[in-house]
């Protein structure tokens, strides 16, 4: 029985932090190949192989290595295209993509607010990618990097229980902030109390993820969410950290157990065998030794304990620059190939991988 | 006219982190003068200038950095004793300094939580000292260093509105660890998700601060504190992320007014011109760069702002060295020479310093 | 054609920062298998898992996990003993060892110093393990965790023309303290310019390990090297800045070629394709990029450059704990595995891995 | 008697990190006031006070924080000005100034090798001054921030010995590259092995300083020096590690005494008591415990030790943006208003500070 052929895949910003490592990704994927890389205009025309560092170049092989940048207006021929843009850029490439029949998933903030574009975790919400078809373009969105940990956390919680409020405090790594991220004058033996523009994004995009699709467009969960978004002088792991109030009072036991037994998502090869890792050391998670479990993947929950004024309080830690970002796109994009939509390619079987 | 004598102090503790500071606040104090020093078994002998650094040495002058350390249970001279003992040691040593007849100033959190001895914070409770009488010993003790700014802050807050709740999340800096503090190899790009034994002190100090005194014991304010308190890779300076529930749901310009009036406290010579500093900079307050306000003992404000589940969310920013310990306890020393409560000595008037 | 059964090993001073990474290494050994362990007063007698942390625990599997710690003055069944212990306690334990008939192949410092003890690298000096027999007991060492990659880059260079002369400056990984190493509080925003003890190592373990052989005992080379030994805080890689002295003052393209063709060593599982890596890239060697090269084992080299005193300047770079201790450790047990030198055990064929 | 006005002073690049230092230096200066400033076109216009930190604002006071930026090629009024500006924007400027008949005290790189133009450290050598007249404009510039601290070592060496050749490595500090230094990303748990274009000021700028002055122009000493440039994840402090060797081969207690006893410069309100600290505490000089030793310009000197291959080695360490920078080009504004090198203004009697 011959295996089918790769779907060829279009990488945009494939130069930057994440856009490198989408690419790693991809480089031994199952079911996707690297076609096409594209970046902002002053890489356009060189080899990828000169714009990243040599370690990435070497691990991506010649093939891929060796493919030219294109620039971001390119007529792609991949049908899939992942995308590792800023906003700015996002905003206006990303629509121009779905006109020419893309399917875009997008790393990018820029329409993960929009109630008509799905915002996927496949552990979490696989049925919005309803909202996009089988044939035509479309955006598919990963939520925000510190999101995405306290998302995976809530989901059995909320479905269990019912969340009625969440306080967050963030303690997010320097490579959050990509390439020209924070100075050694600025962060060394210190931390910043804000990171802009953040904060809106942990405070709206849970509920999305939690919500429910009607008539076209998601319905946000209702509960509340504040958030403070602090920078730390950590390479990598957003740690996030929470206090839950819980509808009914549940008791300490049945919330571990509800967040223990959160069911795997769909066979995805990104995907990690189990999307939490509960831990009962007090001093865990700790960014540089838990943020790699599962290939950065997995979110690991720690400090579970009754809060004095909501009802639960815990940790939770993952790997911005895939649970929060690569990792989290291509499981986006391995979604849609498994539930066909992808235009113009057969669905993929479940175990393909 | 003349100025009266300086009071004798004996510093317990005087070769750890705390000590050092007390000393050195101490060395040009007005109304005060280190007359007895006493560390740990393997010190006692030693000159003083021999266990510090050189560089606290000659700050110290030679008089002060000449006096040998004695052991912790000789039989002090002075009638006033400063202690930056650790707990257990505390625990054992001050009730024996009181027996003798001595003002002792603790910054050990042994005591602290002992209805019957006063936790002051000198511009929150000096009411509280009425705890310990004039002509005999006791304990007077300052809070621990993650509670020092939060309590100063909600201070105002419960007097005008009355605190409900409290959510804290605290960033701690490795010099509260003291000199044994995280090694290189465990803190560096990473960062601890609690510190053994803190929680329990920051969830019910600020409420007893907060508290009034009754019968000769504190009732403590009966609002709940949840905590979570963490180690970041900061030298100095403990950050604590504040969300609260105050009564009547005030709008947030009175809040701001509340905390940027906040009296200052009685004249004392260790005391900043005004306890609070609120800034509006959103980057701010950032350990490195507000923790040597006030000399260490000004509280930056920052971040207010209205909470999406509670009523308002904002950041406290002070040096846990000085605010947070040494200065604490020097404060409130000030504090019982101005109300004649160094057995033996008349009270310092007003503007003596 | 059966594979012979592994050769059992006993580890010394198991649950340190250099007996985890033995252990590691010898997990999935082909020729080796952890048989016993033992390890520091407090330790004995509990099982290996409850002295690591949990995730090197899981890698090293149930087997060697649930193994007992015993005592250092053991009576050892394996006929190979692997000690990671401080020099202090290898001084008592590592004769008696010998006495009792085992190969002990040790990553201390207390008896590298004796010209009839060999100090080896497989690259290096392969011939000077002649100096233990082949059925009796006897210690073989590994050098200084600074000198080894500084000798890698030596050894082609004193063979085609003679060193004269080294001043070398260090910058050495906060792992190479062990555990107990430096605080957060001491080193960050910092550095120290001295290690204690470190000098007198990097000034005569080159010359030793370049020796030659004669009448039971190594005559060192004669050159001298200055050294001076810095602390930086990273965490692992020791990198050192050379400046070097050459006979006949050969011309800079001679010298690059000399590295780069440094041949590789015997083959052993161990070594890495090529004990050198040479790169032009001027902002190389970095310790967080290149320290993982060959499995810790590669030496980058680069910055390769006229002197303007002596000849040629350049810097070396490995991992402090794997080519500086633990790799090193595991080779040196390998080559006398592959020359028979492992009482009672048949010499490994090579090509056996 | 009365105090002759204050010399208005024009500074530039007065925004950047060695520009707010070199306007704290003159905010309080008893010779100098700050009567213009100059940034770059994004700046002009604006109020010193927006273009500079709160704290730097502050201390300034309203007159010379209510400022406004002028552009670089503005008229200035001042006859003498201070140029904190890049290599690049210096080589266009400067000359101009001269031109307008300005005393330019410069702290850029772009005409530090013209031997024609002094470079001069006060305590070193204040005879190069000649080199410019006293009524007509002409530059001045300071070394290199890692010059400084071996310069001022070095002196007392060269004259009393004769330095032959000198084998430096620094390690420098983050704040040597301005604001947009190395991110956290780049050098957290690293290193940098170069600092681009650093290592051939080290390698020649010595020499200039320690030369003569001959037929209007200097010839530089004659010794080699090899330089290696590092960037650690330092604040600020530069260290530089040496091997030097000297004429005659003097005992190491004559060079030690000769450090030790190198006189102080002229009496100019910058200048610490003493060039040097020496000390033999083996573990310092350390940046963080010894760069603000006298403000940041004296030169702490330590682990004087014989050398393997040359005949001395030592460590010198300074405030890079003071002793190498701001406070650097004050002493040498200082220095021309001693001698009378300030077109139109009368030399400065010693002890008019």
């Amino acid at each position: 029985m011959s295996t089918p052929p790769r779907i060829p895949v279009a990488v945009l910003g494939a130069t930057g932090l994440v856009g490198q490592r989408i690419l790693l990704r991809l480089a031994r994927h199952p079911w996707f190949r690297v076609a096409e890389v594209a970046a902002s205009e002053r890489s356009v025309g060189r080899r990828l192989s000169e714009q990243v560092p040599a370690e990435v170049g070497e691990a991506l092989g010649h093939e891929v290595a060796g493919l030219r940048l294109q620039p971001m207006d390119a007529g792609f021929l991949s049908p899939l295209v992942l995308s590792a843009l800023p906003s700015g850029p996002a905003r206006q490439v990303e629509p121009r993509l779905v006109e020419a029949g893309h399917r875009v998933v997008s790393n990018a903030s820029a329409f993960r607010a929009d109630p008509a574009i799905p915002l996927v975790i496949p552990e979490v919400n696989p049925d919005h990618l309803a909202l996009v078809g089988h044939g035509d373009g479309g955006i598919v969105t990963n939520p925000n990097c510190a999101v995405a940990p306290m998302a995976l956390a809530l989901a059995p919680l909320h479905r269990v229980f019912g969340v009625e409020g969440v306080v967050a405090t963030t303690f997010q790594a320097v490579s959050g902030a990509g390439r020209g991220g924070p100075s050694v004058l600025d962060l060394s033996d210190n931390l910043f109390p804000l990171i802009q523009g953040e904060e809106e994004k942990v405070e709206r995009e849970a509920q999305k993820l939690l919500g429910t699709v009607e008539g076209g467009a998601v319905t946000s969960a209702p509960f509340p969410v504040s958030a403070t978004t602090t920078r730390v002088p950590v390479l990598h792991g957003h740690l996030v950290d929470l206090s839950v109030a819980l509808k009914g009072r549940p008791p300490l036991a049945e919330v571990a157990d509800t967040l223990a037994s959160f069911a795997p998502g769909p066979a995805l090869p990104t995907l990690p065998p189990s999307p939490l890792h509960l831990t009962d050391d007090p001093m865990r998670p700790q960014p540089r030794l838990d943020r790699d479990r599962g290939g950065g993947m997995t979110v690991t929950v720690g400090r579970l304990r009754p809060c004095a004024v909501h009802d639960v309080r815990f940790m939770v830690l993952a790997h911005n620059l895939e649970r929060g970002a690569a990792g989290a796109a291509v499981a986006n994009a391995e979604l849609c190939a498994a539930q066909g939509r992808i235009p113009g390619v057969e669905p993929i079987r479940e175990g393909a991988a």
